[in-house]
This record gives C-alpha cells, sequence and structure tokens, in this order.
C-alpha cells in the first residue's frame, strides 16, 4: 500500500541522489482535497482552424474562475472570453527554470480540423506550451467522434489525434495527463462534468484515454457543481474495504446516500465504512441466488440513482492448473452476478430514469494476464456489458460505463512479489501506482448527472499504463 | 538485425546456462518455408454448446490434410469429420515430457455460447488440452462479433472471449500463439482463408488478435491455395529494402506481379529487388505533389489489384524539440501521401473492382509513443484511413485494412540503444522480436481473394506485445 521509492526520491536526499544517478523521480501527485482550490491558474488555449468549441470552453472555463490565455492559434478567444467574464491575456512562453507563470493547463480545440494538412497549428500549440505547463498539469485536446465525421478525410484526422494525445501523455512525464475528448455534434454543452473532470486533481491518474461525450435529447436535471450527487442513493457492492470503500466515500462527499454491499463476513468491516459515511450496510453475497430479489426489495421503497458493480475476485493459476471452481466462481462473482442484478434492479424499476451504471473492469480484461484468464474473461465481459446495455439504457436515459484500472496500491497488490510489483508500478507515465481514490473520482465523474452524454465506454484508470493491446 | 541473445539460448551450450540460472529461453519460431510442409500434424477441437462453425471447419481443415482429434466437448465433430474425409480421432491427452502425439493447433467453437455460463467447456477444453499443444503450436477460437448477437446476455459472453484468448497467448509462450475470430452469421464459408493463415508458420507473429469476418453478397474469385495472388498486379511502396523488400517478395511467391514504388535515391537497390522479383521498378517520391496521377498513370493499361502503403520514415524527437519541418514531413509521406496516392487510383479506376489496399500502422499509432508524436499521429491516422474507408469501398468489392507491426528486426530497430532495444524485443509472448517476413505474410493474408471479409481492421504484427492502449 506504500510506494517507498516514491517517498525515497521525493526526499530532499533522495532527489539528489536520484538525480545525480538518472533514476527515475516520479512526481507526488497533486490529488482533490476539499480544503484546497480544486482549479486556479493559467489555462493556455489553441485551436485548429473553425474550432466549434470554443465559445462553449469560455463559458465553462469562466465558471472555474481560471484564467485562460489566447495562443497565437486561437484568435478568436480573447473575445469570446471577455464576453463570458473569463481573466484572460496572450499566451508567453515561460523562461526554462522559472516557476513564474506557468500553466495549469494546456487545451487544444481540434473541433474544426477536416483534414490531416490542418495540423500545423496544434503542432505549434504543443510545440509552444509544453515546457510552460506545471507539473501534474493538463493537457485536454477536444476533437470530434471520428464515426461521426462527415467525410473519409476529416474522419482520419480525428481518428490520428489519438496517436498524438497519448505520445504527449507519454512524454510529458511530471505528473503530467494528456486526454482526448470527442464531442458530438450538438453535444458542445454535455463537455462541462467532463472538462471539470479532467482540469481537476480528481483526475490524477487517469491520462491516454479518449472518451466520447453523445448529444442527448431530454434536458440535464438542475444539479449543484460543489455536491452533484445530492439526494441521488448510491448502491456500492464489495464496499467494506479497498477500492469499494474509497467509492463509498467519494459518492458520499459528493452528497449521495450510499447502500453499501458486502459478503457476510466482512459485516463489520462493512458496518463501520457506512457508519462513517452516514450510509447502509446491506451484508449479501452478491453470487448468491436469492441476493438480487433481496436487495431489489430491500432498495424497493425509495429505489437507486447510482449502481458501482465493484465487487470481484481474483483465483489467479495457470488455466492448465486451474481447478474447475476457480474458474466458475471468477466468472460468476465478477460477471454473472453483475448480470442478475442489474436485470432484477432494471426489471422492478429500482434503477431509476436517468440512472447510471458503472462496472469495474481492468486492464487485465482489455490485454489478458498470464494467470488471470478467468479473472481477465470476466473483465473483458464487463466490457461486454457496458458496449451491449447502453442502447437499450438510452430511453431511460441510464447511462452504463466501466473503468479499468491498471496497477493500484491496495491490499491485493502489496502481495505481489517486489520485482513484478515494480515494474507495474514504473510501467506507466506517472512511474507510480495509482490509489483507490483516483478509481473513485473517476466513477464519481461518471456517475455525475452531467454526464449524461457518456454511455457504453470503458475509461483507463491506470496512469498510462504501457499495457493494453 | 541479429538477435544474438535469442540465438546464444538456443545453443546447446546456451540452452543449459539459461535453464541454470531460470532465465528467459524464447523459442526459435517455426516460419514457413516452400519446401516444408504448411499444414500437419493433429488439431485437438473442442466446442461449446450448439457450435455453428463445425460443418464449415470439417471442409477447411480435410482440406489441409490435418487430422482433427476430438475434445469430449466436440461430440458431433467425429460423424462431421467423417463426412468430410477428415482423418480423425479422439483426443487423447500427451503424457508430460513426450513429445509423442502433441498436438499442432488447438481449436474451440463458441460460436454457439449465448451466455457466460455456458463457458465451462472453454474451460475445460483448455484446460485438458494446453500442455499437449507443441511448440509454435496454434490455438484459435471461433465466436460472433459481439455488435452482431442478439441479446446482451450473447453480446457480454462473445467479448468475453477476446480476455480468454488474450491470456492465453500470455500463458502459453514457447511461441505459440492464440488468437480469436469472429465469425458474422453467414461468413462461416468465408473462414478458410484467416483459418489457414493462423495455422499456418506464416502468423508466427501474430498473437492476441481478434480478427472480424463479415459477410459479402459477391461470389468469391476463383483461384489457387498454391498461387492465389497469381494474376493480380500488386503495388508496394518502398519495396527497395527491409519490411517493403520483404512484402514484394512474399506477394511474388503467392503469384503476383509486383510493382515497386521507392524514392529515386534508393532505384539502384529498387531496380535489384524488383530485378530479382521480376517485378516493375518504379522511382518516385510518394509525397510529390505530382506522383499520384503520374503513378496512376504508369499502372493504367492494367490497373492494379493490391496496393500496399509500406513506404513511411521517422523523424523521432520530443514535440517541444520537434521542428515543423519533421513534424509536416512525417504526416506528409506517411499520412497525407496515401490519402493522395488512393484517391486518384480510385477516382481513375486504377485500383479494381475486388481490389485490396492495406497500410502499416504500428503499435506507436495504437498506444502513442514519446519523442513520436508525429510518427504516431501519421499511424493513428493510418487506422482513420482503414475505418473511414472500408464502408465507401464495399460496393467496389475492394477491402482496406492495416497491419500494426511491433518490433520488427530491421536496419531501423538496430540503431535503438542496446536496453531499450532489449526491452522492445523481450515484452511480448514470443520474448523476441518479428521478422519483417511475419508482417508481410500478414499483408498477403489480408491480400488473398479469400480474405473478402475482412475490411477496416488492424491486426498487430508484434508477438502479442505488452505495449498498447
Amino acid at each position: 500500500m506504500t510506494d517507498a521509492y516514491l517517498n525515497f526520491v521525493n526526499s530532499p536526499f533522495g532527489a539528489r541522489l536520484a538525480s545525480s544517478l538518472g533514476l527515475p523521480k516520479p512526481e507526488v501527485l497533486r490529488r482533490y482535497r476539499a480544503d484546497q482550490p480544486e482549479f486556479e491558474g493559467l489555462i493556455a488555449v489553441g485551436a485548429g482552424p473553425q474550432p466549434r468549441m470554443l465559445e462553449a470552453l469560455a463559458g465553462m472555463i469562466a465558471r472555474t474562475g481560471m484564467t485562460g490565455v489566447a495562443h497565437e492559434s486561437a484568435g478568436l478567444w480573447i473575445p469570446l472570453a471577455q464576453r463570458h467574464g473569463v481573466m484572460t491575456g496572450r499566451f508567453e512562453p515561460v523562461a526554462s527554470g522559472s516557476s513564474q507563470g506557468r500553466m495549469s493547463a494546456l487545451l487544444f480545440d481540434a473541433s474544426g480540423i477536416e483534414d490531416v494538412t490542418q495540423f500545423d497549428t496544434l503542432y505549434a500549440f504543443f510545440h509552444d506550451a509544453l515546457r510552460s505547463l506545471d507539473k501534474c498539469g493538463r493537457m485536454v485536446v477536444f476533437g470530434r467522434p471520428p464515426e461521426a465525421c462527415a467525410t473519409t478525410r476529416q474522419w482520419t484526422a480525428q481518428r490520428a489525434l489519438e496517436g498524438f494525445t497519448r505520445s504527449l501523455g507519454k512524454e510529458a512525464r511530471r505528473g503530467i495527463t494528456s486526454n482526448l475528448i470527442h464531442v458530438a455534434p450538438g453535444a458542445e454543452a454535455l463537455t462541462e462534468a467532463t472538462l471539470r473532470f479532467f482540469l481537476s486533481p480528481r483526475s490524477a491518474y487517469v491520462s491516454g484515454q479518449v472518451v466520447r461525450i453523445d448529444a442527448v435529447t431530454h434536458a440535464l436535471p438542475v444539479f449543484d457543481w460543489k455536491q452533484p450527487l445530492a439526494g441521488r442513493r448510491a448502491l456500492v457492492t464489495g464496499a467494506a474495504r479497498g477500492i469499494g470503500a474509497s467509492i463509498a466515500g467519494v459518492l458520499a462527499a459528493e452528497g449521495a446516500r450510499v447502500i453499501g454491499v458486502d459478503i457476510p463476513s466482512a459485516k463489520e468491516a462493512l458496518d463501520q465504512t457506512m457508519r462513517a459515511l452516514n450510509g447502509t450496510a446491506l451484508a449479501f453475497d452478491i453470487a448468491a441466488p436469492e441476493t438480487p430479489a433481496q436487495l431489489a426489495a430491500a432498495l424497493d421503497e425509495n429505489g437507486v440513482d447510482i449502481v458501482v458493480h465493484n465487487a470481484g475476485v481474483t483465483k489467479d493459476k495457470t488455466l492448465a492448473k486451474m481447478t474447475e471452481a476457480a474458474w466458475r466462481s471468477v466468472i460468476d462473482i465478477n460477471l454473472a452476478a453483475q448480470e442478475r442484478i442489474d436485470d432484477a434492479l432494471l426489471e422492478a424499476g429500482t434503477l431509476r430514469h436517468g440512472g447510471r451504471i458503472i462496472g469495474v473492469s481492468s486492464i487485465s480484461g482489455i490485454a489478458g494476464n498470464a494467470g488471470q484468464s478467468n479473472y481477465a474473461t470476466s473483465k473483458a465481459g464487463v466490457i461486454g456489458r457496458v458496449q451491449s446495455m447502453a442502447p437499450h439504457l438510452r430511453e431511460r436515459h441510464i447511462t452504463i460505463n466501466a473503468v479499468a484500472p491498471g496497477f493500484i496500491e491496495t491490499q491485493m497488490t502489496a502481495k505481489i512479489p517486489f520485482a513484478i510489483r515494480e515494474a507495474g508500478r514504473r510501467m506507466n507515465s506517472m512511474s507510480q501506482g495509482g490509489q483507490p481514490v483516483d478509481v473513485a473520482q473517476t466513477i464519481a465523474w461518471l456517475a455525475h448527472p452531467g454526464s449524461a452524454g457518456i454511455t457504453g465506454q470503458v475509461v483507463r484508470v491506470c496512469g498510462q499504463s504501457l499495457i493494453g493491446a
């Protein structure tokens, strides 16, 4: 659960030693704290030809209170920013070594790029501004979903941005994240929750991702940015400890009333976790055949708005040595139990209109993993659930998404042998493992009432792990 | 270009040393040789409930001359095999340490699986048979494209197979590959070229992939399995040396008449490569504005059936240090030039009905890479081209696909510093780099007249590299 190397190289002596030996120096990531400002400092704004997002972005940045400074590629920015009341000015590169006037974020509007011959301003903006980006800074590129593009040239150019943002994430280091947001035409106003997440320290361990925001036909419910989940009820499985307890904590901090589920043998820890959050503890074995109906009955009166399928187990062995029981139970607990529970909650209408389902997949589910064929199968199945169910849930305004954690510092990863653990920790753009709260914050963003345009997607929480497929 | 470690640990002394020190021992991969049988030995056949592919597979296996032995999960196999004239029998596990009766391949028909509760035979088959699989053996699972499934449960189960096959590829080692073929309903008879590729030593470095075979409405042209490209004309860019020369060589060996293109400064090497193949050398700079028209004119009389966009350059630097010229030229040569050339060939009808376009992407285009933002952008754009153009080319029966090489032993990779080169080489399920011929064979499969059901796809040639997104 602790990363001794990270602590060492960020001590005065360790930093000097690492520097003289040329060792990697992972940055201590800035994470969200309720007692510190979530948004501050300068955002450099750049744009390609015919930027379609700038107007919407100006309004959103105004509401964060940040100052937007215009790169020469974004000539339209200053009048737009003034109209929206954003503090603004011209982007000035920061002198090397100076910490004055550094950027908190670099934002580029690529939504109007229609051809790969129009990439010059993309290059110019990041070339000019990268060195001025502060540690733990943010890079966000806005583009269009390739498959929604009118021409093959535009599709190609928009798809190419993926290679660009991922490369920048791998170059930038210093705790900086780089992500690409595909905004469907008509979904511009739905991007605010997502822009805030990616600008905020809440997204500390989310990098190299591509998120699509679709247009929706219904109006969003009214919510408060400070307590977006107020009045919502959230069911979290596996909530007694670890990542599940962290999810419960973050959702509660955002205003949700949490109903935590865990197996009867973890009842004491569950009760304790839920008491601290003023939540409700339900001791159920999610894999038991009677659980879905009992759960729906327990929730019935008030229903539920957010379902987080976090409970899961590993029973690792190579397939040749794996027992049938180990195969079956991992598939059943990690995947089939979710199917049965969602069926029960959806049939009875317990999961309410406008609800959210969030599954927990894994990098192993994306890339496969030796010794985890059962686990990887179950976690790839979670991706299948999200993709298959999203269209069916649209008419109820319910979204379904998954997070795919990479190496997260937990009791489970603490048991991995040292050399493998060190490799897993370092093989990502942050050179460190993530924390349970990084997964929890990502889930809270997907659970947000403002995330109505995001469905059927998988977001990795992996610090841009090298590992993938 | 040589892997000294691979050679060493496969020498008698090196093998003993590696074994006593517990060092990895990459297998010398079996590759296709015209003077050796392409298909031989035993295939163990397993199946889930209601297998829809077995009948088609029996016919295909009969034509390879291999012997299919039935696992208990595939009760239907023996009568089907007998009807198709396949040598057959019951699967018997091989005693540990024995090399007698080992399987060349494990084939599982998962096409009828409708729910994750039906995975028991999948587990049982591979659990029972994995240890009987010979080195450089093949695992192939047949499923349905998830997005074509009638129910969310079926979609989930079919999607889950991806995590399974990828995990098996990472477990199996010993030069064994593991791939998943999604066969759309009605496309069963179109799978033969793909089954042959994945069973053959031609696919030595292709593992962890998912390939989709769509149904097509037109009849396939008549072809000879021994010379499938006979009578076809193939344009290969960057053909003078390296991977391009290997592509030209393999296409020629399959019967194609090759037209090789390379820059004027490489004319001598190009002439020599083409002379040896009885091909035609065209010295053109693909990025020159006049080239597309000149190329179309040079091909005009007979047209062309296969276009392989192999030419590409790297100009690596972190973006902050990259010149605008380095940015522009990589995008232009690797991506925009392909767009211009295809436009010219398609407008003039030079690329004939039933043709094939194959782009060369890269793992860097999928995952991004530090110091390669220009290259990764161009190679991600190649994926966008393939995805965007496929639907438009369907009515002409033209397919467009890309290969994405991982670490391939070339003059380019020989220049990478030792430690980084070693990491790149070993971080895959084969524990070694691929050869140019591995890329070339994969392209030849996509160029095959029998691959009419494959379009809009990207196939990695990376030995199941860990690296991805």
